[in-house]
């Protein structure tokens, strides 16, 4: 399966602490499932804060035409480089329980992709393949992890079994076998489930706004469903 | 591709609710997708709090052989719907901000199954895909599919792209187009996902033990690459 | 300040882990501050799943005349522990990255106790004081805290500064002076904002119904002070 | 109690949004119980990401003199409103179910003022009243408030009763009874409790590093208490 892309974003201030070890790791394992991996430092490229205009009006939000941010900062070489890739993994520190301000940048500023649902009725992020990785020397790696792998999710990526992976601790986590065992798999996995997938595109979206009939229908048929199970649970509760 | 099955587990003390419903078009739609469905309410099984041995020690933890608490409640009826399921579907009410009481009992008592990967070198819910529904009058909802799909993606499951659905407010949730196209389109990628993969069952696992020595070898390269990002970091940060 | 009452509750099934011995030297520190202290695990503890009949009708959710559950398991006894304290340690183990089912359970059945404020008009549960402590073998201690705490803090106890703790590790976290410092932080702090606030208590709720019409008036006027704002915003937002 | 002063921190981008209304409800709050209050909008200053030299070498990280980041930005204008405030209420917006990244950024510099405790043996923000206000058209809020209550709780402050507050909603927050009187009851509560706190000043700090003698025995004490309590519990856990 030539051609499956992996990108690691890697968004700590430090390119040589745990965050990029473990990174890198992940991008080699997979490699070695026949993957092409690229490495980019968020800190590298200079990212302007979104300005909301998603919240005055959901229509302004488009990638890339409308954004007013335009081409003020360098957004659109990553955005190029994730739209490019069929799986990305992304590398937190973890600064006070959460990933870094940096990925938290990058984070609003795709909003315009997933958007797009609302424009051509896909995100451009549909079907694409997802690995976290959160790293820190104190706790929260879970808050940054939950939080991302959400957030990832609700903008159309999948997230294949174990591609959540923390270390915490002062120590260099390459001598952690655990921490170092969970990062080869989580590449691993996200480069396979990219294979397995890319041979499965038949071009329809993951999310689509085309089951809005049939969902209504059986909105109905569920409210009579639930209305029988109400009747039954009367028994024990009386005041319904 | 017949055969394949989706477990919808209801966590909520309320079998006529927004959760009911919202799981109950979830699996509609995974039927839609060719796939047979079952669906249970939490509430109506005993289940006894895991007395966490695990901590005691790791290996005393074993399913369904070593559980100390045996078969003193319902909790084996659940595991063997889970573990004959390719896929399963949990919705649970958001009560104060997070996943009810019973579900995170039935999450706790699943730490058996996962633990098998240091008995048997595999998790038994490796591979199998995960949907996730939380349901609330007020706040909360993420907070608990945050919590639930980092948990079960770190016991083995896949997420696929939005399988992580919300409602809130204190209406009907049938009546809310949004929610009920999100719960249509929930199923439908849970049961795709788990069509694509089992076409895929190459009996591999997901998380593999086998990587050791392979993760350790990156391990020791990727302190290298990280040293040489460090000297060239010190322009910037004298005190490295 | 004799009088100054602060309960221990031990959420974890093992009495004698971490979670019980950092929650032993909070309450030993409290003691220092003059608190008289008294500790329960909640596994010695029969305690019932909450209905959520507050979803069906908010009203009939009243402690202690309405709970169905009634005097059928041993919330009651916790519950006028925690009713006759000034402040309430809990102490949880991080299970699956959250706070145990025990603890999410005695949560669940504590909404009755906030839910006067809807018939005598205050939380039974106002200007009480609350420290939390999280404990486990691997990470999720924030999550746990961070859920536990905005909990308790809409529940209407205040958290003093430095009142969540954690400790994670495999080891004896009584060997760990960062861990056991915090703790008794913890407790100090609890105490020492219970016997300033039991000075000052004068019957006034912290969460009061009476603002309504002043909270309105201030309402129509910071939407002027937004519309002004939203002009100079113009010239930004064109969209606007 | 003339002079306690509140600061209110907007952390949107939108400056006349339902974050600045209920922000702005909440210092007029504080006003009615006496206070000085003062807003700023986050936006409107110039912050440069945290290098997190704090991960290279603890000691490096001082406010205000030892950041490299110097007084390249703005960020000591705010710190210095922090400072000088006896409470701060952070209203963040919710993008993607957390803080904005403009007020992680904002955090994130926090940092030194925190670190001083291994300075000068105590935190520049030790004992301050902080409120927070999460508001969003979807869901997120409580994650957003959980996790910023969270930290600032670890950098000193104190949170009282229903100082977290939250509207979810695509409508105008101040046609919410609820969401009003909540940023009501928010601000009295900050502004009552920095007065009871102010006429309590008695210079000790919240954290102090001088109990490490005393926790350390008590750990010792701990460990013998929890070793009596695990004979006991061999009954039911013969592995022990």
């Amino acid at each position: 399966m030539a051609g499956i892309r992996v990108l690691g974003i890697n968004g700590s201030a430090r390119k040589y602490g745990n965050s990029f070890k473990m990174l890198w790791i992940a991008l080699k394992a997979a490699e070695d499932e026949g993957a092409e991996t690229e490495i980019i430092h968020l800190y590298d490229y200079k990212l302007i804060l979104c300005m909301a205009c998603y919240s005055d009006n959901l229509y302004e939000c488009y990638y890339p035409k409308r954004c007013p941010l335009g081409l003020e900062d360098q957004y659109h070489e990553i955005a190029e480089k994730i739209l490019s890739s069929h799986a990305v993994i992304f590398s937190t520190p973890v600064y006070w329980f959460m990933a870094s301000a940096a990925v938290k940048t990058l984070v609003e500023r795709m909003t315009g992709m997933e958007n797009m649902l609302y424009h051509i009725g896909k995100s451009l992020l549909d079907g694409k393949v997802a690995g976290i990785i959160a790293v820190g020397e104190e706790t929260g790696a879970t808050m940054a992890l939950s939080w991302l792998m959400l957030t990832l999710n609700m903008m159309g990526f999948h997230i294949p079994a174990w591609a959540t992976v923390y270390y915490h601790g002062k120590g260099d986590a390459m001598d952690n076998e655990q921490a170092v065992l969970d990062a080869y798999n989580l590449g691993r996995n996200v480069a396979r489930l990219a294979k397995i997938l890319a041979g499965k595109v038949d071009g329809e979206p993951w999310y689509s706004l085309d089951y809005r009939s049939r969902a209504r229908q059986l909105a109905e048929e569920a409210k009579k469903t639930a209305m029988n199970n109400r009747e039954a649970a009367r028994r024990d509760r009386p005041w319904l």
